[in-house]
């Protein structure tokens, strides 16, 4: 397969055409951002540390029943995904406070959750991702009915399953981020990345934060914190 | 029965005890807010008025089957309601894009939704009333498990019986803001109160507004508007 035009730029990753339908080349970008793209680092490694937590989380997932648009790495920074209608709903699973939902509510950082919190947040540059609801998605035609309740379930499963795999791996998953994509069928199916860039993770003992946390908050070194994360991924990928 | 000592004063209205348990004894005053509290006047004739529609539109819900707080009303401005434990949460339904929905989705005034919309905020003065979801409200405790399905239940029902009235009276219903209550025996019900205050109206031909959006924008008396809102009840009355 070839490598074709580019079809846009996110914020960490170029997508490009392929020379089959079907499928899309991405390349996982040296960029950080912050501040909703306000601020952005060039940052050397990171794309190649993301390329490879991504593809061994999202392998995990599939091993697990999780459909996703994985296909295959292509090399240290690229992978091949099949094309998906992104659904332009940020779906956030919470098992502890922190962030947004930390400033909004004014609860204690890390304080637990009985139940995992599920959010949507819309994907509009222009009104600045704001949080959605079931029933406003619905009515601005965002999602279809059943929709949200297949995005909620899927969600709650990958939760439990990164859970699991990041416990072993000595950290604690705080909250993360994905997003869904709809096949021609209608088969909505995991989609974008899974890394320190998406998930929030803390240290199970320390409590220290591994993820882009520290890039946000300036409180540590970026790649050396990415690096950790995938050898304590490797690390325990025998257990696992 | 007796009016006992002052429990509290909101808005729009204060609370009294009274000499027999399980009754609240409830006084709509002569006063509007906007800008959540920021702005306050004085409105001679505005208690009597809300206290009158108030009672109408609890008594034809209740007259359909709504269980409520609403016991009798006491004189012009008074009214006798049940104690309970009110839910923290107000809850929002809509049927076309105005007020909070149409500025944070940038869509155009009264656009209709082929579905309402029901949206929570939380009642917290410290907070500002955040916008909050069903699993945000379970994790913070403000609401136990199978409450918020109960809640969208009735506040849709409502919806559908307020619709039908308002359209008697050639009023469109907007959106409205209703608050739920829970009785010792752990029924949830309607409480707090249903008028120009916390609905959005507007006139089937004109689309001129019949609510507190005359105050809230200063576009028209609301004195004026409310009776006319009060008499367009009354003169259907008949056929309702």
């Amino acid at each position: 397969m070839e490598k074709g035009t580019l079809i846009k730029e996110g914020k960490a990753k170029r997508l490009y055409h392929t020379d089959e339908d079907g499928y899309v080349w991405v390349e996982y970008m040296d960029q950080a951002t912050a501040l909703n793209g306000k601020r952005k680092d060039h940052i050397v490694g990171k794309g190649v540390l993301n390329n490879q937590i991504d593809t061994m989380l999202f392998k995990m997932l599939m091993d697990n029943g999780i459909h996703t648009d994985f296909v295959k790495q292509l090399s240290d920074n690229e992978q091949l995904n099949l094309t998906v209608d992104i659904i332009p709903l940020e779906v956030v699973v919470r098992n502890a406070a922190s962030g947004s939902f930390q400033r909004k509510f004014a609860v204690p950082y890390l304080q637990k959750f009985d139940h995992p919190v599920v959010e949507y947040f819309y994907k509009s540059d222009e009104l600045d991702d704001p949080a959605i609801n079931t029933s406003q998605a619905l009515a601005l035609g965002v999602i279809k009915p059943g929709e949200s309740e297949r995005l909620q379930e899927l969600a709650l499963q990958i939760n439990d399953l990164l859970k699991a795999r990041f416990a072993k791996a000595g950290l604690e998953l705080v909250d993360f981020k994905v997003e869904f994509g709809k096949k021609a069928d209608g088969e909505i199916i995991l989609a974008d990345e899974i890394s320190p860039d998406s998930c929030r993770l803390v240290d199970l003992e320390t409590r220290d934060s591994f993820d882009k946390d520290v890039f946000r908050k300036k409180t540590g070194d970026l790649v050396t914190t990415y690096q950790e994360v995938l050898n304590r991924l490797n690390d325990s990928q025998e257990e696992a």
